[in-house]
């Protein structure tokens, strides 16, 4: 039997992602973020939502730039604390001892020790209440050599990247292979 | 050493959402996307990508509505024939024998032997390119009970949602328990 449960935030899986940026004095500063999600193949372009309070806000605003680097299980605690702290008040790089990388294509930082990078190019921000979503162009993605499989592709069992989910804010990495999509689905009828 | 893989939808993870709609006929319908995350939490809003060609889009913009249907690894194979056959040929239903409810808050219908669906109203369109972004307010929240924790609140380990992986195409599911979000990173420093 299904229960209501109202009208909240309560989709799964949601990501946990390091939004990268270089605030108004030149300093690398990274958020964490769990709103957001691929939005278009072409121009290749991802989504993710922000609160205008936030230091991260002006930033890529300014610099019309940001970096999406995506934590492995290793790094969950590091990533944790990036939703934590301020970049208004602390530096989260120093504090975490994470390396802050200028990314050679935008103007924003991404986090050197995680397995999988997207450097994006501000297109727009469309205001929704709260939060505004910040849509960017994915200008080049980058991937530590290790999680790739054999055709040269990040494999999600050994990126092993965060799952969010809202309200319990719990905390699960990828599990079991399941099968290949557009594949498994078969048994019910080929496409049309 | 980071690799650099071009300009691609390369983000992870990637949930598999079952988008649906009622057609110009009346018809249940439903489709596989994976281009899509919460986007707001005040309104509670979800974003979904689809392509114009879809048999849904005119649907979801003639009634204003669509559901998000979670499949959870049981419906694996179901949930990918979403993603193969169209609407405009073949009733995906009938075919997978799941059952379109009608929602009663919102002109579309959802999978009724999913674990968790989200009630939405069409907020805004935003064209992007290929994909054209639909928002949508979250009216309700429906889950069975038994994916709920002690709380009352969606489990992730219990719904078991699948995660899509661009490009590979691979699907798989929430794996181990790593933490509480705003918790596990206080060891680099306390909210200031």
């Amino acid at each position: 039997m299904k229960i209501s449960l109202g009208a909240k935030t309560l989709a799964q899986p949601a990501p946990l992602w390091i939004v990268g940026s270089y605030d108004e004095d030149g300093r690398a500063n990274a958020m964490a973020a769990a709103w957001g999600g691929i939005c278009c193949s072409k121009p290749p372009c991802i989504t993710v939502s922000l609160r205008e309070e936030r230091h991260s806000y002006a930033s890529i605003l300014a610099r019309r730039a940001f970096t999406i680097s995506v934590p492995s299980i290793r790094f969950a605690a590091q990533a944790d604390y990036f939703g934590i702290a301020s970049g208004k008040d602390v530096d989260k790089f120093a504090a975490t001892g994470l390396t802050p990388v200028r990314s050679e294509l935008v103007d924003a930082p991404y986090v050197g020790e995680f397995p999988l990078v997207l450097e994006c190019a501000l297109l727009r921000t469309v205001e929704l209440g709260m939060h505004i979503q910040f849509i960017g162009e994915i200008v080049d993605v980058k991937a530590e050599e290790d999680v790739l499989d054999e055709k040269g592709y990040p494999d999600a069992a050994k990126v092993r990247p965060l799952i969010f989910t809202p309200v319990t804010r719990a905390y699960h990495t990828v599990g079991e292979y399941v099968g290949q999509a557009f594949e498994i689905g078969r048994s019910f009828g080929e496409k049309s």
